[in-house]
């Protein structure tokens, strides 16, 4: 039987992985760590890197905390649970050029008091520019760890990660998506061991999908109107952190520690008044691209 | 009797007002308007100053839009109210200076299709460097115009403001505060006339209280650490109006203009990973006066 303490080691492995892995393909910033306690039980560990060659700003941060159920999740668990456990790696990198997307990952486990559980989690590639071949490439990745644990997956997962990763004041996607899933609770269909191996598989794969990525494109060259698209598409990931990221919500809710939470801003982000890019150029292409249901060609 | 079309005229000549004044004491840049219409009735014009000698980005907006009520709304004021009207101008300016303080004023007026009317507003100012002198002043003539219509007014609406204009996950107040009121309904305390000139009265201070801050700080010398500071504060600026201003969400949440909802956020802001102003530093002294309660000495 899955203890909370097994998933809990993992989580702690799992940063430690991907802060090497990271810190590998920078090759000159190192993760600073910050330690913290929750103020009602737990705490966490922090992992921040900064000015690297490759890496502006990023965050890997593992915590596990309890605390009071806040109301919006007991209504969808359990109107009687009064107290839950969370325990999650979360990750924001935000590289310097514009030309290495923005990456996000993030996956979690919850309790309650009342005997509920579930795993929620995700991964998701915000380019500044996208290539084509390389949306394709992280959904390859993407759909590989779905298939690994059931058919039905990547498919489902992909489409919720079209609707979750979306700024709706805008109706832009925050970049190509990926894969977010929630509230997958033990059932018949998938026990506690299947749904923590899916934990697992998709931890283990973001540094696959991702690095190759990384690796390609960060020896490219950039020009000065490149780096403000790049800080305009980062304002809209603030708006879309600070609006509708639920891990936010859920660490400002529940009181968790402030810099952890955000650490996932970036260093700098720009507001233009009504900016729009030209016709034909490659911000419109991406801009194009920044919308629900784009198939990227790995099948289903 | 005040007529709906009454309160739009003095809105509209509002924002001519305090367009003309703030293009004076820039000396260089020019509003450019932008005139939209809201898809469920009314629209708006939207006026943005962009690059000018002292004004890197603001934006004076006046809109007059028609929508179905809101929720939360409902809930406050009457729930079988289906429609809402709702006209007022906005405001927020971003100075390129940190020697020169952020601003912002609202003053807004509803009517739903059940007979309530109401009136809310406010003014703040969000200083990068607080002078108590200067957070003294702009005090005074937020009292005066208090005091000039309810002996009350200035202590409940300043502490409206502290409470209002606060980034409770950070526990800091945005800045020096100002006044902030809603919901003013008319009442044998207080009749419909006597909420529009309150709203004349503060729409008509909001220049006299602002100027001339502008005026003596604008020619100042800057070093490029008060210009970072500046970007982080515009940072939690930001975290304000996203995760708590009550225009920008009712704007999201009513489809409004999402160009003229987000003209109040910087053209650059900055996040800093557990950035700590040193002890004894102005950064310090700044940090430490936002906070709420601050008798700025006005007397009460």
């Amino acid at each position: 039987m899955v203890e909370r303490n097994d998933i809990v080691a993992y989580l702690k492995s799992l940063q430690d992985s991907i802060c090497a892995g990271l810190e590998n393909e920078d090759g000159k910033a190192k993760f600073i760590e910050d330690n913290w306690t929750h103020e009602t039980g737990g705490g966490g560990r922090s992992r921040v890197i900064q000015h690297g060659n490759v890496f502006e700003k990023g965050g890997v941060n593992f915590s596990a905390v309890e605390g009071d159920m806040p109301k919006f999740m007991a209504e969808k668990v359990n109107p009687n649970a009064k107290r839950f456990f969370a325990t999650g790696v979360s990750l924001v990198i935000h590289p310097f050029s514009p030309m290495v997307p923005i990456v996000h990952m993030n996956v979690r486990y919850f309790e309650t008091d009342t005997g509920e559980s579930w795993f929620g989690g995700g991964i998701d590639l915000t380019p500044i520019y996208i290539n084509k071949d390389q949306a394709r490439f992280f959904h390859e990745k993407m759909k590989e760890a779905c298939d690994a644990h059931h058919p039905e997956y990547y498919n489902k997962f992909k489409d919720w990660a079209d609707h979750y990763f979306f700024n709706e004041h805008r109706k832009e996607t925050r970049g190509v998506g990926g894969i977010f899933y929630d509230y997958l609770r033990p059932s018949d269909a998938a026990s506690k061991e299947q749904l923590f191996a899916f934990m697992q598989e998709v931890g283990n794969t973001f540094l696959k999908a991702y690095l190759p990525i990384v690796a390609a494109n960060k020896q490219m060259e950039f020009a000065p109107e490149q780096k403000n698209w790049q800080l305009i598409r980062r304002g809209r990931y603030v708006e879309f952190n600070l609006v509708y990221d639920r891990g936010t919500k859920f660490g400002l809710e529940t009181g968790g520690r402030i810099e952890s939470i955000l650490m996932s801003l970036p260093e700098h982000a720009s507001w233009i008044y009504n900016h729009q890019p030209a016709a034909g150029s490659e911000e419109r292409k991406t801009l194009d691209l920044l919308v629900k249901g784009v198939d990227w060609g790995v099948g289903s």
